[in-house]
C-alpha cells in the first residue's frame, strides 16, 4: 500500500461528554477524559498522544466552559500547539463537529478533519492511524467516513454499523447504523459481518460543511455566526453566543444516519469508550486471579476484581468479580457485572442532594485548585495551590478571617493596598472585609495552608473587586 | 425466688484485649472494646452500664497501659467512681484476673467479685443481672461460677461449657470445658445441652486468692508482690513491676479447666462476643434487606450486607452479604462469611509495614488528641484538641517549624518563657528549637491547627523538657 500523506488531517477531540458511570471518580465537574482512569495521563491526553509525531497538524480541542482551564492545562502540556475551543454551553455532538468544521473551512476549505472523542482508549496507535489514513485517503474529494472496530465481544453497551458494497480501497458504503443492541442481536450483528461504531470520523471541512448547509440549514447558519463573532480568550477561542442557540442533538442522529454519503473503514485494534466500570477492569493490566490494582490496594483471596485507590489504604479480601472505587470523599462497592447502574446510582444521590453525586472535593480554577482538608463546627481548612504566574481575584469576604501559611514556593500578598512577598514557613493574617489578592510571582507552583475561621464559611462569601478571568 | 442482696457485688471489668478481627476500625493501638462500634458509646461503656443503678459496688476496670488514658477519660464519663488499675505490661487473662482478686481480697477476703470482659454485647441486662445474682449466691461461701449462655446458634467460633450435676438453686457442676469446635460438632453439644462459655466468673475474693495460691503459687506470689507496690499514677492504678513477670496465660486454661470448684449458672440472654464483622452485622439494626448501615452509608439492590462509615459517602451497589468497613485512612471489603479471615490479613499487613495494620490515624494523648489532616513534601498539617485544664510538655523540635491558629477556645501558651492566651482566630509562630508549650486554661476543649514545615516531620522530632505525664 502506498502511504498516504497526513500532514494535512486535522485532528478534533472532542472533548464535551460528562460520564458519570464512572462516579465517583469521574463527576459532572469533572468528567472521565480529563482524569487518569488508566495510566498516568488523562484520557484527553492519552487521545492527543495518539496523534502526536505522525505528520498530523496541530489538534483541535473542544470542550466545555465549566471545565476550561483545566482542559487547556492538559493540552499545553502534552500538545502544545493545539488549539482549545470552547462551547459557551453543552449543545451535544452536531453543534462541536460543526464547529469545528466551520472553523477549518474558513481557513481551508481542502482541510480534512479527523474528529475522534477525547475518552476511548485505543492501545494500537499503529492500527489507529493506518485505518485513519485510508478514511482521509477516501474522503478527500467527497463524503464521510467512519472507522467501523472489529468486535471483540457481542456488548450490548455499543452501536453497530453494517457495511455494504466496497467503496473504493478499504472502504465500504454504510449499509446500516445499529443502536446499542440487546447481546443476543449484538452476535447476530457480529455474525453478519457489522462493526462497532466508534465515534470516530473523517471528512473535508468544505464538503461537510455543504452538506450540513443543505441538510441542517438552520445549525449550519448558526455556526456560521458562532464562528464568525469568535474571540480568543484567555489561551483559549471561544465562538459567539450563536452557538448556544443550536438544538443539541448527536452527530450520529443528525447527519450521519441521514446522509447517503458515508462510508465505513473496517478497523482491527484494541478499542473501548471506557464507558463504566467493568470497561476499565477488561482495559487494565491484571494479576493471575483477575485483580487490577491502581493506588495502595491489596487483594487477599480475591478474583477478578477492580480496586482503585486515590491515596487510602483499600483491602479486598476473599470477593470476587467487584468494583471497589475509592475517592476522598466517596467509596463505590459494586459487582462489575451491574457497573451500568452507577448512573441511576448517582441519579438517587443527586436527587438526595448529597454533593458528591456532581462536585468533587478539589476544585480546580483558572488560577490552579484548591481542596479543603479539614473542616470543624466554625473553621475549614483548605490546601490552596497557585500556579506559577497566576493570580486570584481581589476579594474581601464579610464572614470570614483567613490565615495562611506558605509550605511551598514563594507568594505575592496584596493586603488593604500593601503588597508583601511572602517566603515558605511564613504566615499573614487576612482580617474580616480586608482587601486582599494572592498571587503567584514565581516559576514553581506555591502552596498554601489557609485556615478560616467564622460563622459562615462557604464560597459564595466572596466579593471580587478584580478578577482576570472576568468573574467579576 | 427470693432477691439476692447484690450491694456487695464487686464488677470487674477486663479491657486487655485487642480484636484485630475488626479491623480496620479495632487496631492494636486501640481495641474494639474502647470504639463505638455499635451504638453511641464503646462497647466498654456499655458494659459498665449494665452494672450501674443495679446495687452494685463501684467497678474495677483492668486495662493496658498504651491506652490508660482513653480509658480513664471513658470510665469517668459513664462510671466516675470507678477504678481503673492499670497492667504495666500485658499478661493475658490469668494475671488480670488474679491482680483483681489480690487487690480485693487486700480489703476484704468476703468481698464477692464478678468478672466480665469489656467488649462483649449483652442487650438484656435484667436477665444479666439475675444471672449474676444466682451465680454470686452460690459462690458466697465457696467455688467459683461461670455463666453459661444458651447458644443461639452452632458457633464455631466460641467455646462451649457442659452442665453436670445440679449444685444448688440455678447452678449445675461444671462437666467440661469444650474450646471453639467445628459446626457439627457445635450441633451435637447444643443437643446434648452445652452452653456458651460467656468468659464471666463470680467468685470471692479470698477463696480464688487461696485457691490460687495452692494451684498456682508463683502467679499468686507475683501478684502479692505487684498489689504490695502499687501506686496512684495519675488518677489510675499502677502494680509493681513483679506483674510483668507473671507468665502470659489464659484464665480459662490455668484456672477453670484445672479446678473441681466451678459450677455453670444457665442464662437465656442474646449475648455477643463482637468478634467479628460478622457478628457486628448480626447485632446491629437492619432494614428489610437485611442490611446495617452506620454512617452516611447509602445501599441500593444490596442485600445483607454491613456497611460501616466514618464520614465518606459510601454507596454499596447490587452487593450481597458483604462487610464494607470505611475508617479515614483504611478501607476493607470482605464477604462476611470470611470476616475471621480479617486477622491473617491484618497480619500481612503488619508484615509489610503499613502503619494502618496497628496505628489509628487520631493519635489520643493524656492531654487529649491529634490527628494528620494534610501531609506535603515538607509540610504536615494537624488537628490538636487540648482537653480543659490540659498541658502538653515542656518541648521543642529541631527539624521543624510550627504555626499554631486557635479555632475553639482559648489556648495558653509558653515560648521561650513567655506565656501568653491566644484566642480563637488568634495565631503565633513557633520557629525551630524555640521552648514551646501548650495548655489549656479553659473550661472547654481548645482547638488548634498547626502547620508544621521542615524536612523531617515525624513525630520522634521531639525534646521534651518536662511533662505532667511522666513523658520525659
Amino acid at each position: 500500500m502506498a502511504e498516504t500523506k497526513v500532514d494535512a488531517i486535522l485532528p478534533v477531540v472532542l472533548c464535551g461528554g460528562t460520564g458519570t458511570r464512572l462516579w465517583p471518580v469521574s463527576r459532572e465537574g469533572m468528567a472521565k477524559q480529563l482524569l487518569p482512569i488508566i495510566g498516568e495521563r488523562t484520557l484527553l491526553q492519552m487521545t492527543l498522544d495518539r496523534v502526536a509525531g505522525r505528520g498530523y497538524a496541530a489538534p483541535m480541542v473542544i470542550g466545555s466552559h465549566p471545565v476550561r482551564f483545566t482542559i487547556r492545562d492538559q493540552v499545553e502540556a502534552v500538545a502544545p500547539g493545539a488549539r482549545v475551543v470552547i462551547e459557551p454551553e453543552r449543545r451535544d455532538t452536531l453543534a462541536a463537529v460543526l464547529l469545528a468544521a466551520a472553523i477549518a473551512e474558513a481557513e481551508d476549505p481542502a482541510q480534512v478533519l479527523a474528529v475522534m472523542p477525547s475518552d476511548h482508549l485505543i492501545r494500537d496507535g499503529g492500527a489507529f492511524d493506518a485505518a485513519i489514513r485510508t478514511a482521509t485517503a477516501r474522503v478527500r474529494e467527497t463524503g464521510i467516513a467512519v472507522i467501523g472496530v472489529k468486535p471483540g465481544e457481542p456488548s450490548s453497551a455499543y452501536g453497530y454499523v453494517r457495511p455494504g458494497a466496497p467503496a473504493g480501497a478499504g472502504a465500504f458504503r454504510v449499509a446500516q447504523f445499529v443502536e446499542k443492541p440487546a447481546e443476543e442481536r449484538a452476535r447476530r450483528l457480529i455474525f453478519e459481518g457489522c462493526l462497532w461504531n466508534a465515534g470516530i470520523f473523517c471528512f473535508r471541512a468544505g464538503w461537510l460543511m455543504e452538506a450540513a448547509r443543505a441538510m441542517l440549514p438552520e445549525a449550519a447558519a448558526r455556526i456560521g455566526e458562532a464562528v464568525a463573532a469568535m474571540r480568543p480568550d484567555l489561551g483559549m477561542l471561544v465562538p459567539g453566543a450563536a452557538f448556544a442557540r443550536i438544538k443539541p442533538i448527536s452527530f450520529d442522529h443528525a447527519f450521519m444516519e441521514r446522509t447517503d454519503q458515508a462510508v465505513v473503514v473496517p478497523a482491527d485494534f484494541s478499542w473501548s469508550d471506557v464507558g463504566d466500570w467493568n470497561a476499565v477492569w477488561a482495559a487494565a493490566e491484571k494479576d493471575a486471579a483477575g485483580n487490577a490494582v491502581r493506588g495502595p490496594g491489596v487483594v487477599r483471596e480475591a478474583h477478578d476484581t477492580l480496586v482503585h485507590s486515590e491515596g487510602r489504604l483499600v483491602c479486598a479480601l476473599g470477593v470476587e468479580g467487584l468494583a471497589i472505587i475509592d475517592t476522598p470523599d466517596a467509596l463505590l462497592v459494586a459487582p462489575r457485572a451491574r457497573a451500568q447502574e452507577v448512573k441511576a446510582l448517582v441519579g438517587d444521590l443527586r436527587a438526595a442532594g448529597r454533593p458528591e453525586a456532581t462536585e468533587h472535593i478539589r476544585n480546580h480554577r483558572p488560577w490552579g485548585w484548591y481542596q479543603t482538608v479539614d473542616l470543624g463546627d466554625r473553621f475549614r481548612v483548605k490546601r490552596i495551590v497557585v500556579k506559577p504566574g497566576a493570580k486570584l481575584s481581589l476579594q474581601r469576604h464579610h464572614h470570614r478571617a483567613e490565615h495562611w501559611v506558605v509550605v511551598r514556593g514563594t507568594a505575592e500578598v496584596t493586603l488593604d493596598g500593601t503588597v508583601k512577598e511572602l517566603h515558605e514557613n511564613e504566615s499573614i493574617y487576612i482580617a474580616i472585609g480586608a482587601v486582599h489578592r494572592l498571587a503567584n510571582p514565581g516559576r514553581i507552583p506555591v502552596e498554601i495552608i489557609e485556615v478560616q475561621t467564622g460563622t459562615y464559611l462557604e464560597e459564595d462569601d466572596i466579593e471580587r473587586l478584580e478578577d482576570e478571568f472576568g468573574r467579576l
